[in-house]
């Protein structure tokens, strides 16, 4: 692997930038700048301690029976409804399989979606966000994940902050994402595989991104893809969890955590809502890839506006 | 899914062939009509009666401790040595990954590694086909599998037996194979999946069989594929098991067991060796698919020779 610990930015696109990435012929490995948990110290939150602990250390938390199951009902109707009228959705935001057979993802359903829309301001996970962000926040990015059975492929592994810092202009590492579970998560559906303790180093990725990029990345990423030796070296260190559980199953995973999953040959689809808090003052910039900035339904950059939370239940 | 339990042979290439497939428009669920376990019930063997049942119901078995960490050592070893002597070895048997990467699979190895020949006649392995399958017994296939890291693909569900049959002649279910696990097989590095008492109903493909099809099928299989309703009736039935532990577990399995694989992103390979048995009395004849038979690589038809079992350990 690469020893280097801090970038030799050959193209200085932005002075002090601490996450450069894609300017280097070999991969780096570079200590986290940012905190993972923000708030201050004393303040009373929706997490117990030994949760906040377990966040800071490993970058990610699992929260069960959130949701009741007539909740749950309502999100797995949405997520069905959503695929039948994929003619009525924006089509820009719909995303197939690799091979075109079936539907991948559906992108900013937050704003295409009562229910969704309705999830993402619900006080039970913005509150956490906006605990562990210590900030209002907002929606970066939302969709609906298919992973369909028998033909769903696999996500290589990927740190989400390396894509949104470059080809988004996401400044620092202070956004989380939120994974609810639509089916059973189980061993061999192709779950979410985290590398608890990954999200306390930056791997940058080698290689220029080509324009639009992001066209051919929502189906199979080429660019911005961590090196084996990088992974490796993640992997020795932290080993590999990938939660399970039943719908409902939220998983809290921090912005720069190494994540991906393997195929799903099974006859059991892994379907999850997908929500990206992002801190307020942690909004977008320019990209620092120095491309053209990725559309609005991959990154939310015209409609910042913190999210109001809804509490009780919504069924 | 498809109702019906007998074919209803469109081209009757062999009548009375209990086994036809790749005829019909329709895919079919046929009753086996094969015993499972073939020894005489009063025969004295090397499994516990708890193990034979649990073959015969469910298909599979798992043997543990039967190597010693030496010859664990020598197959490892074997298995870095064929990859590392590619050139030395028949070009023909070497099969690469779909995206042409790495290796993927080095077959006939029981005739091109002295150490395979050796493992193929291990009476720990041996005596455990001879006395399922009540007969003298040669190697039909034997391969090593590298199922690399990072970039393994899936191997989609299928029963060996469909496609030794169909495209190899073998007239009847009375082989079984044996995965050795050479690396660990863990649920994240796309462990082998079986479904358990699959192998009691016979899935009818469907279409033709494309001339040479194995040259595309050893990397990515499309035809002889079982439909998903069929598949979605196994898997309501038998559920799905993923054998894990430590390299040197065996996991022996009836030829027609429904069987697949995720892929592997992890930096973990799943790497096996892999010998198939079939009974002497089950040698191989024209295949029923009407079609030419398959190099001797993949399917031995020259070679036909009851195995001699070597005892005690060869490290």
């Amino acid at each position: 692997m690469s020893a280097v610990l801090q970038p030799r930015v050959a193209a200085d696109r932005r002075p002090n930038d601490p996450y450069a990435s894609r300017t280097l012929t070999e991969a780096t490995l570079v200590p986290r700048v940012d905190p993972v948990v923000h708030r201050p110290a004393d303040r009373a939150g929706p997490l117990t301690s030994d949760q906040v602990s377990h966040f800071d250390e490993n970058g990610y938390l699992v929260l069960e029976n959130l949701f009741n199951a007539a909740e749950i009902d309502v999100l797995q109707a949405e997520l069905t409804r959503l695929e039948q009228s994929q003619a009525r959705l924006d089509p820009e935001t719909l995303i197939l399989e690799p091979d075109d057979r079936e539907l991948r993802s559906v992108f900013r359903v937050h704003a295409q979606s009562g229910v969704m829309k309705r999830l993402a301001s619900d006080s039970r996970l913005l509150d956490v966000a906006r605990f562990l962000l210590a900030d209002d926040v907002y929606v970066h990015q939302s969709r609906m994940n298919y992973k369909p059975g028998f033909f769903g492929k696999e996500f290589y592994w990927h740190s989400d902050f390396e894509t949104w810092h470059v080809e988004d202009g996401m400044p620092r590492m202070r956004a989380l994402s939120m994974s609810i579970a639509l089916t059973e998560n189980t061993e061999h559906n192709g779950p979410l595989m985290l590398i608890p303790g990954s999200h306390q180093t930056y791997v940058t990725c080698v290689g220029e991104t080509p324009a639009d990029h992001y066209k051919q990345s929502l189906r199979r990423q080429e660019y911005g893809v961590p090196d084996p030796a990088s992974l490796t070296t993640l992997v020795d260190r932290g080993g590999i969890v990938a939660p399970k559980g039943p719908a409902g199953t939220v998983i809290v995973f921090e912005c720069n955590m190494m994540h991906g999953s393997n195929s799903n040959i099974t006859p059991h689809p892994r379907s999850n809502a997908f929500i990206v808090y992002n801190a307020i003052s942690n909004a977008l910039l320019e990209p620092f890839g120095g491309q053209r900035p990725r559309p609005e339904f991959i990154a939310t950059r015209a409609h910042i506006e913190p999210l109001i939370e809804h509490r009780g239940r919504f069924a």
